[in-house]
């Protein structure tokens, strides 16, 4: 019955846990709290990585890899699949969620678009924890134009080459 | 299939995050931590309580909400129900989990026995939140004499009755 939205209301609490003012913390209080946000949702993240079946481990093409996001993490954790997937092939990709569940209780209105940020950034930092553990490290940024849709960017960080050594330019 | 365990890691992520030490909170800050996870609890039971059918809302006998929170309750966010359930009919109730699935992973050891309490405060307000919203006020508190074990007793608030008239003493 419930279980399905329990994740829904502990996020809700962690959200106006760390996002309240906070006297000790000053003017700083709410990017801490987006930063902590996103850290717990990394090591969130990292740990349902490590839970995955083994032969889902072995795969290590970026794409299957972004295609398990979308389907098997999301339907875990929102019990519903993200919408679309696209990719310039060159390491971006753009995951659309179409009705983000986490946005759904602040979707009546423009008045709360920035609100939104602070609904994003767990979800972030456990996409960028989940693919941590399937070996791609990553930046994920996210981005709202029409409330309860968003979208999250996945830049996949290529290992650096040998540096190109320095050569006399004068 | 890494859905069972979303709540845990999720949990695991707070406590750490909320018992860390804080330096603009000083030496207050544990006990802070212990209250911020219980208020969460409270919100999150409270909120689960609201989503139950409203038949079940309608029960108004005090066992049987007991009973429901070890069945269904338990059930629903650990996905196991409460091992044992003890009246003394007063008003008073203890519920015995002897496996708590949030202490398993500090069970290892005895040292770990003064650790307990932060792993059990959320579900302490948790239980407490979802009897407010069944109408009961109430008083819960977590004991552990042998980890992963632990009680939870439950003391049921009375409402007070008409304050006695004072009379002349002197």
């Amino acid at each position: 019955m419930a279980d399905t939205v329990l994740f829904e209301f502990l996020h809700t609490e962690m959200v106006a846990e760390l996002w309240a003012p906070d006297p000790d913390r000053g003017p700083r209080a709410q990017k801490i709290g987006l930063s902590i946000l996103e850290s717990m949702g990394f090591r969130v993240g990292q740990a349902l990585g490590e839970r995955l079946p083994q032969e889902t481990l072995g795969f290590r093409e970026e794409l299957d890899v972004l295609k398990f996001l979308c389907k098997d993490l999301w339907v875990a954790v929102f019990h519903k699949q993200m919408d679309s997937l696209h990719t310039d092939h060159q390491g971006t990709y753009v995951l659309q969620d179409n009705s983000f569940p986490l946005l759904v209780p602040i979707a009546s209105g423009l008045q709360y678009m920035e609100e939104a940020p602070k609904f994003l950034a767990f979800t972030c930092g456990l996409l960028c924890g989940a693919l941590s553990t399937l070996g791609f490290q990553s930046l994920v940024t996210a981005s709202v134009t029409a409330l309860p849709a968003c979208k999250f960017q996945v830049v996949i960080q290529k290992p650096r080459g040998p540096v190109p050594s320095l050569k006399e330019a004068l």
